[in-house]
């Protein structure tokens, strides 16, 4: 059985009691990550960290250990359990209170974290997947990554009906983002994603492709683009913590470019691999 | 030691385990009902449990029992917790699965409730509450009561915080409504409310008032005022299954008509008392 991390302590699974009125159950009053294990290593460890506790501050959850302390934690949780390929989801709620919706007086935060053995898609990243446009109906404040996460399951959903790997989301014409990844056009050469404002998780994925993009000189802009120039884009991908990068050869049975994963996209890939084997490395 | 009530059994309360993979934890995935209990009575069940049951549908999560056999288990909480005055909270998850944004294969719903005892807001209804506006950044399926409720949960803090009862969501100049309540602005004796679309949540006691208001021949428009209009109206009240029809005497600091309740408000509020104690004697 598993080790699980709860408020600091190691523990089994079947020792963990949630509370039916964590906040997190009642409200969805929490946030999240998840982080990729690679041989062992937690990778870009240090930017989910950040962002775990960027996101806690947005909603006033105060997380009781000091990122070094946390950090331990992950590592920990990781030979714990004998991790090799997989990753680590830990979330974070506001805590056990009488429901009441403003922030109970007084609670602590409850800290949930458990690792899972996952392989690297590489089928899937080989042959590229399809995707289908869903109207993008979530709140504006996407670029916290909290336990709201509804109207992400709905689009996801939708698209897994429709057959499709990912939903492509889209408030009115402009594309956002994913269900669960970035999303990317590239056209001439150049990559366009939508900026990280209020709409959208900057994803840690998304960060490491940016800075390769600056590194193998290839031009980003962070200018959101539409629906119609999805589909007349040379190529499409998608970006996430799980799928790292994704070609998406078709949106919604219309094939983007010759319906098979691109050359930029193939070279991006490249790059995210090699850096993976750099860090993992060192 | 309180029953609760989990996927048809009556429980004791230490004896709920609730999953760390349960989809309400991770995602909010699902939805709830409060229903209130006047003098043992269930006020307006049919209409909470008909909601209960359509929100679980908007978001396809099948309730695997009848209406009635759900109220029928609902009466029995109430009876068994010898609860006079009080609510129910109901809510009802997707069940557990390994976490995937998509709905799971196979899963059981898992349903919890657990009553409380209340008194009216007898003080507060008789001198009137202040609120504070606060931007509505919620998703646009604010019809559908479901867990996904950060968005209100930082509105009615951020409001609590300024020393405010309850929150006035807008979207831009759009009044819209409270954080866990209907708004209404009264205007030369004529009711303003926002039409019950996908951007507010189609109270019970909302559709309680617009009965009320037919009945005693009050003209009422389901039309949206903007925050300007709300400052010049000559009553505002809210109303919310346990602070009932609440008349709102100040916002962010500014008197709303004289800043005391409002005729109007005060005429509703006794016909609302009086159709309580008509429906609880039968």
């Amino acid at each position: 059985m598993e080790w699980i991390l709860h408020n600091g302590e190691f523990i089994r699974e079947n020792e963990l009691n949630v509370s039916k009125e964590d906040r997190g159950y009642q409200f969805g009053d929490g946030i999240y990550e998840v982080i990729r294990v690679y041989q062992g290593n937690l990778f870009t460890a240090k930017e989910h960290i950040d962002r775990f506790y960027d996101s806690a501050e947005k909603i006033k959850i105060v997380i009781p250990y000091t990122k070094d302390v946390f950090h331990k934690m992950m590592y920990d949780l990781v030979e714990m359990n004998e991790i090799d390929n997989g990753q680590v989801y830990v979330q974070i709620t506001r805590g056990e209170a009488m429901r009441q919706h403003h922030f109970p007086q007084v609670t602590s935060p409850v800290l949930v974290a458990y690792p899972k053995k996952v392989e690297r898609p590489v089928e899937m990243m080989e042959a590229g997947v399809k995707a289908a446009f869903v109207e993008d109906v979530r709140w504006l404040r996407c670029d916290i990554k909290s336990l709201n996460l509804l109207g992400n399951v709905m689009a996801k959903q939708e698209a897994h009906e429709a057959g499709a790997y990912e939903a492509i989301l889209h408030r009115g014409e402009v594309v956002t983002e994913g269900s669960s990844s970035n999303m990317y056009g590239i056209k001439n050469g150049v990559i366009y994603t939508h900026p990280a404002t209020n709409l959208i998780l900057n994803g840690i994925t998304r960060r490491v492709i940016l800075e390769l993009c600056k590194e193998q000189g290839i031009t980003v802009q962070e200018t959101a683009f539409t629906k119609t120039e999805a589909l007349e884009m040379d190529e499409i991908f998608m970006s996430s913590t799980t799928a790292e990068i994704m070609p998406i050869i078709q949106i919604d049975g219309q094939n983007i470019g010759e319906g098979v994963p691109g050359e930029l996209t193939k070279k991006l890939q490249q790059a995210f691999e090699a850096n993976l084997k750099l860090t993992v490395k060192s």
